[in-house]
């Protein structure tokens, strides 16, 4: 991923309501059409008890955009009234970032 | 949680090594010492093929401090020779929030 600092992170924190029928399909596609957005960086989701997706934007425009878009405004609607029973968003600046790597390289 | 704005958001995402013993107990343990630090808002975690485990702090100073807690010094040595892979952390600063709620009020 192509971070440079600053950039943004939207943490987005859900507990599924018990129909989450369709809701896979529709994950899947809009990680597709985000991957595609202008100010896309990279996504992460992992989910138990809770989910947790956070993306990553070069810039609030680039959020906002996100959010407005159609299809995205229409996925935004079926969470509401079938697959969530919360959720809740946080837009974040990304102020300082360090990593670890152990990783084997691949030979 | 009390998350008045301005507040600060960790956001840890790692894969785990093939070697995890002992790691859950570790996880539980850094997670009761958290609470207990000052500046200590909340926490959430969940994963699957990575982890995302994002904590919630009233500053930047109580971050540091939290960092360099003697115990979770302990835990972030055997998670870099023991159980982690990978791991990348990024301190942010939460500028907007908003949520939805659908849960049924208990009876």
């Amino acid at each position: 991923m192509n971070k440079s600092l600053p950039h943004y992170a939207v943490i987005f924190t859900s507990k599924h309501s018990e129909n989450t029928e369709g809701y896979s399909e529709m994950a899947e596609k809009m990680e597709l059409l985000a991957k595609q957005q202008e100010g896309f960086l990279g996504i992460d989701s992992a989910r138990n008890e809770i989910g947790i997706t956070v993306s990553y934007w070069a810039s609030l425009d680039a959020i906002k955009n996100w959010k407005q878009q159609t299809d995205h405004l229409e996925a935004q609607q079926k969470g509401k009234t079938e697959w969530y029973s919360w959720y809740n968003v946080k837009i974040c600046k990304v102020e300082r970032e360090y990593s670890f790597n152990n990783q084997k390289p691949i030979v």
